[in-house]
């Protein structure tokens, strides 16, 4: 086993504490990674407080991770000490099922592994990227392209990937017509690729109040949805909607957005039931639908479209010990647009 | 004016009663249709009662309408009199909309003109099936083939293809998994057309007790969602399932029961909204979708593909003085499968 340093949470409540974490010892497939920076993921406060259900404690969240390899095991063939790599919400699975055998492995019919609050196939129980290092097997490690710093690369390993995947999966191509709900962590990624990939792209936000970041990242328009008037106006709308909302809104009002063959996919997750009008859905042959990350494969493909089109988040870098702050900022959503430790400030008090 | 004998409802309570109603003269490319059978779809239940919205009376309902040409307008070059043919569930569009010149006259953009209790082109409120005549363009008439009686060819109108289209448009061929929730009116359509796609096919009904009948209209399984167990065991199985409830269902429930990116399709329009738990859409990238009928051009598909595979429904035949009884009992969810009325009776007591 090897000892490393991580900062965890001892109890639903916090606060994040300096503890000790084992990773295990290089299997031949595994590498181990020095980790530079990891990014704070609304999922990481979600489950760490217990409530997507019970987790053990200490727990050490964080699967939005950037760092290089140091250590690469026996059988190691895709990466090498120094390769600058990442590493996202799961660190393994089956790999034998059909969506396994697709690069789906989101979508692993035994479950995959998840990166922190998970019990992996040694039994062990993972812990994530609030840590200076990690052990992966090679095959659940991302590139990261060199032309992408590593403090930027750390959120497209959750929020990059996670708005990429259901615009890719829903054949957003230039004359489409999208709609972002939220200009948060997901949404402003969203908004970048959407643009990128030649969508019209819209923000539906609570207010204006961010309007200008929104176009500044690559919206065509911004409408605010306390406005009934929104509502009307883009009724039957838009190709595909991304809600990136984990709060209960009124789903079927957006659904009405929708233009005939429309699709409105939640990567929000909110833990209450959202009630769906079936009229909203019927006479214009819409879907309400979810999506969750990506594949490894399609994280790398990910990955190198950031790097060709020049994308990364808009971060905000922060001190291990400035987790909890951050965790109420995150809940308050006072963050433009994501925040992430520097896994250097590891031991400061 | 052509004045022709109808049944008709005075008010939300009914009963129904003999009347007269008008029907336009012949522009160039209408055709005169003299009915010979009108099918009874739950619809006209509730758009009559008025829990669809406000309708005015009296009310003639019926969108399930065979029957046979007896004259055709001055440039009518599709149908000539003596052709045996139906109509469903609209009878005009805008014909200029994409959706129009795609053939998706149902998703019309600016709204088609349904059979029955709408306004026309012509400004005058339509008035549907339940009676001996009616007058409608050419491109809103289908070809009734010659293997399929008249009487059972009525509710194919409606109930065979608003459960024919999803199956197609969610590409339903040899191999794909497909459950049927409701074995009514619809979902008796759904197994059969579904069976004779290729597809495996489930019944999910509240008791067993139509079983022995699902699997002698095509299905392989047969189910009852009273039992928890069902739930337990078909967890992930279905590519589509249709579902023909209109009552309110728990929908997160029948969801968990898709596959990996599998829809569920609604054809049944509860009024009240259903509460759907977005981690049964996200962890598999699922969808809930609605469909609505079908266009003309697949509306005739849909009959040419029930002459080549022998498909009708199983109808049960009533006298006109009889549709308050029968409707009684469509609610009471008492018909195996479609009352039919045989407009023939149109005038007795």
């Amino acid at each position: 086993m090897i000892t490393v340093n991580a900062r965890g949470t001892f109890s639903p409540e916090g606060p994040f504490k300096l503890t000790t974490i084992e990773r295990r010892d290089l299997e031949p497939h595994d590498v181990l990674i020095e980790i530079k920076y990891a990014g704070i993921c609304h999922s990481d406060i979600h489950t760490a407080r217990g409530e997507w259900g019970p987790v053990n404690y200490p727990l050490v969240p964080g699967h939005e991770i950037a760092g290089i390899v140091t250590q690469v095991g026996s059988e190691v063939t895709k990466y090498a000490v120094g390769d600058r790599v990442g590493v996202g919400c799961m660190v393994d699975s089956c790999r034998e099922c059909d969506k396994c055998r697709e690069g789906e492995e989101q979508y692993c019919l035994n479950g995959n592994t998840g990166t922190y609050a998970a019990t992996d196939r040694y039994g062990q129980y993972t812990q994530g990227g609030y840590s200076t290092h990690i052990v992966v097997t090679e095959d659940f490690v991302v590139r990261i392209p060199d032309g992408i710093e590593l403090d930027a690369a750390a959120p497209l390993l959750c929020a990059g990937i996670t708005t990429y995947s259901p615009l890719r999966h829903w054949g957003i191509v230039p004359g489409k017509k999208v709609a972002v709900v939220g200009l948060g962590g997901l949404g402003h990624m969203a908004v970048k690729f959407a643009h990128a990939m030649g969508a019209e792209v819209a923000v539906l936000s609570q207010t204006l109040k961010k309007k200008e970041d929104g176009l500044r990242l690559g919206a065509d328009q911004y409408y605010a949805t306390s406005d009934p008037e929104t509502f009307k106006k883009l009724a039957g709308s838009f190709d595909l909607i991304v809600n990136t909302v984990s709060a209960k809104i009124d789903i079927s009002a957006y659904l009405s957005l929708l233009a005939v063959d429309g699709t409105l996919v939640n990567v929000g997750a909110p833990p209450e039931p959202l009630p769906v009008h079936v009229f909203s859905l019927i006479p214009h042959r819409r879907s309400f639908a979810g999506s969750a990350i990506g594949g490894i494969r399609e994280t790398q493909e990910m990955l190198d479209f950031c790097a060709e089109h020049h994308i990364t988040p808009e971060i905000e870098v922060i001190s291990a010990n400035q987790i909890d702050e951050a965790w109420e900022r995150v809940l308050a959503s006072d963050v433009r647009y994501r925040f992430v430790i520097d896994i250097s400030t590891m031991g400061n008090e």
